[in-house]
């Protein structure tokens, strides 16, 4: 393990962090507000701490893929508990670990909030809350990746550690130029969205925020009431359809612009994620179409929450917690499955689901015709055989970590809808569950054991596991540097 | 695959169920019970089918392992489908998908139970129900084992299609004889329970209907508030730990009848089973110990659920129901791990439970040093990558069923706790679940496309799954024989 190198790249990124606080200060100074100077002050601290420790560039450049898991995991902390911090000394939220499960729940596009009136947030706070979201949709380390120069042939050890799904490609031989393309796609796509949201006529600041949001596929809404505040048929449509596209494997967009469409819109994973969407939003809307009178109210409301869920997003426009058992179930399950792989959504993501359907299939085969090679193939493409046990052992690790949460939570002595969706909606980064956690309720009323574990479940769902698994690991502490 | 000689055993099967039927029947006739009739009828049936189709020895008696597994799939649901009819002919329980459900219950002891009066059930009909977890425990193929000769070679691949857990041992070389040696060990421990139930002041019966629903890990009880009913500690007590025993891998007990003590003892995966439930009893007798006055009450109450969660049994002796969420989460945590594989408990076993947890180890160890070959052991024994795969497997599938299932059984809109409940309860073969199907309730209540949903669980559960993945896949039926 490159300690040194570790230790470099932290804290260039926290300087970063530092750079990036400037942004809500200058909201705060536009709208004349004094809970700027929080900003101000975080900010100076961290560059402070990059001037001493980022500067000087270590010998041995060299890191490797486990240091790669570490700088990641570590990094994902840091952010956190700086960007805390603001909120914190500002009183916006008086409580540290309320800040801090408030800014994890930013940053890993979960949405989840302990803040039972967002409206009274200052404007500079509340762009910070929904900034979090559009930097962490796409990876801190990869957001870092685009203004610094890294060692190119190392850094894509830090993406892989950060993009979800299986397995990450480069889009370009080189990891910065890849990060660049994805965030020059995610810019265009998120400016594209605030436009569409002004023409619903949404202020600029308000556009911005869901914008921001619904990239990220986080879910904060600067409104108590989420996006039903808006009550508008066009924006519920306009968040509908871009909260689908935040969805979709970004590669797919970089193989549109080199106008390889055959290509993206063969994916299979693309496929079955819309099939997912097509099929619950038409057995939702007929499920609920008695409480909202006719057809076209119940599609409405079925496509925006389904879209938000699967997603991981997390707005709402209905209060689903009303819905039949059904309903609710389905949308408990979208929260499992999530989006698309190297998307901006959580969940276990289409890809690994269809890679363990086929895994079964194969099984299956296996048992028919005990001599005869069976490949598992997913665009086309055979998955490797350490690939598909990543794919297993991430799903294994994935229920036991639900499970053990599960119990924690439970301790809280609330019911098991509340206590198993607060765990799912968390270690998937979604935002809302059902029962007393539903769309219309929040965090506040759990314990701090609970909102550690949910602080927990939400960076290992975004960072899928296996960095924190390797934290955790004391054979990793007790090596010699 | 040999048709032929799957129709062969089949008939076979069904001919020894006739046979079965007769004891009922005694019974019946003991009691002067006219519902005794009923037995007859389907008895002479089967008797007849197995005349028909069980007496000509096909030319080819080869079978393969996939062959096993369709015949141990078909046979379970044929013995159901059969073994329902006394109580459905005799009025005992007027609809036959109810009588159906009620005897897959049964055979695959899981103990859930429609009936909402069984202390009114014909003794005949009683005894046949609790009769039909002590077959199901050891598996129904193995009991016909017992009783007929199949050919020693083939066999194995029925014992290993049959028996719980990742690998079947063969305890001598030949199957038939593992099979009597098995059968042996489960007369002599069941007898002993009735002894010790009747030390209690139990009569015969009931301490035979008891040792029964005990042996086969079932759950049915002739009383409708269950062990409850006797209100003693002594009979508490040996129940608790007749359980226990059940739930032990048997494998365990024909090495101590060898006198190899020493291996027995070191079994890991017994010491994790019983670690369990140390530590589950531990916890759940401090939470609930403020609703029994004193520690030895709570521990007593304690270790009876526990025991009977685990073990995946069923029975209760108190309404776990009203203890805080975090013993009735542990409870529902116990019914997904389930007892160790070899024993005549459900679930998805300790030793699977183990494999994973030593496979994300592994997983650990191989992101630290990428080069490594590490391995991964059970017991001192290597796990081979086979294994391991169809662990990994497994586990998969046993979750997608879990989800599907879930959502079938929400169309009935039971609140949250009771859907998911039933659904582990039901593959786990465990019997009840919380909320609605508590440990006071029953599964009256559900539609028909449910009870349906439960039946192919439960079988699902007690075959592991694969038998019936072979039986749906399409390729087993498009294919000439």
């Amino acid at each position: 393990m490159n300690k040194k190198m570790i230790i470099y790249i932290l804290a260039k990124m926290v300087g970063v962090e530092g750079l990036v606080l400037l942004l809500p200060a200058i909201v705060s100074l536009i709208y004349r507000e004094k809970s700027g100077f929080c900003f101000l002050i975080v900010s100076a601290v961290l560059i402070l701490i990059y001037f001493l420790l980022g500067r000087k560039v270590p010998k041995n450049k060299r890191i490797y893929a486990k240091d790669g898991l570490v700088i990641v995991g570590a990094a994902w902390i840091l952010w956190s508990l700086f960007g805390a911090v603001p909120f914190y000394i500002s009183g916006s939220i008086p409580n540290y670990l309320d800040a801090f499960f408030e800014t994890v729940s930013g940053f890993t596009t979960t949405g989840s909030t302990i803040l039972t009136d967002i409206e009274v947030l200052p404007m500079g706070m509340s762009f910070w809350r929904s900034l979090t979201h559009w930097i962490g949709g796409m990876g801190v380390l990869v957001f870092v990746m685009v203004l610094t120069s890294l060692d190119d042939d190392d850094s894509m050890h830090l993406m892989r550690a950060e993009v979800p799904g299986p397995e990450a490609d480069k889009l370009v031989p080189k990891a910065r130029y890849t990060a660049r393309i994805l965030y020059a796609m995610y810019f265009v796509l998120t400016a594209a969205e605030v436009i569409f949201l002004m023409f619903g006529g949404m202020n600029f600041f308000d556009a911005l925020l869901h914008a921001f949001s619904t990239a990220g596929t986080g879910g904060f809404s600067n409104k108590n009431s989420s996006v039903a505040y808006y009550d508008s048929a066009y924006i519920d449509g306009v968040i509908t359809v871009f909260m689908i596209l935040f969805g979709v494997n970004f590669n797919l967009y970089f193989l549109l612009r080199l106008r390889n469409w055959k290509e993206a819109l063969k994916n299979e994973e693309l496929h079955a994620y819309l099939g997912i969407i097509a099929g619950s939003i038409a057995i939702i809307s007929l499920n609920i179409v008695g409480m909202y009178g006719n057809i076209l109210h119940a599609f409405r409301y079925a496509s925006f929450q389904v879209a938000s869920i699967i997603t991981t997003t997390g707005f709402c426009t209905a209060n689903y917690n009303l819905w039949p058992e059904l309903s609710k179930t389905i949308l408990l399950c979208l929260m499992i499955i999530g989006a698309c792989a190297g998307s901006t959504g959580g969940g276990i993501k289409v890809s690994r689901l269809l890679i363990m359907l086929k895994s079964i299939k194969k099984q299956v085969k296996n048992m028919l015709h005990p001599k005869a090679i069976t490949i598992v193939k997913v665009n086309g493409k055979r998955i490797n055989e350490s690939t598909m046990k990543g794919v297993y052992i991430y799903f294994i690790c994935y229920i036991m970590i639900t499970m053990v949460s599960v119990l924690l939570v439970s301790i809280n002595n609330f019911d098991f809808a509340t206590t198993f969706s607060s765990v799912l909606t968390t270690l998937n980064n979604v935002g809302p569950g059902i029962s007393q956690i539903g769309p219309v309720e929040n965090f506040y009323k759990f314990s701090a054991l609970s909102k550690i574990v949910f602080c927990m479940d939400m960076l290992l769902g975004r960072l899928e596991i296996f960095p924190y698994l390797l934290l955790l690991s004391p054979e990793l502490w007790r090596r010699r540097f």
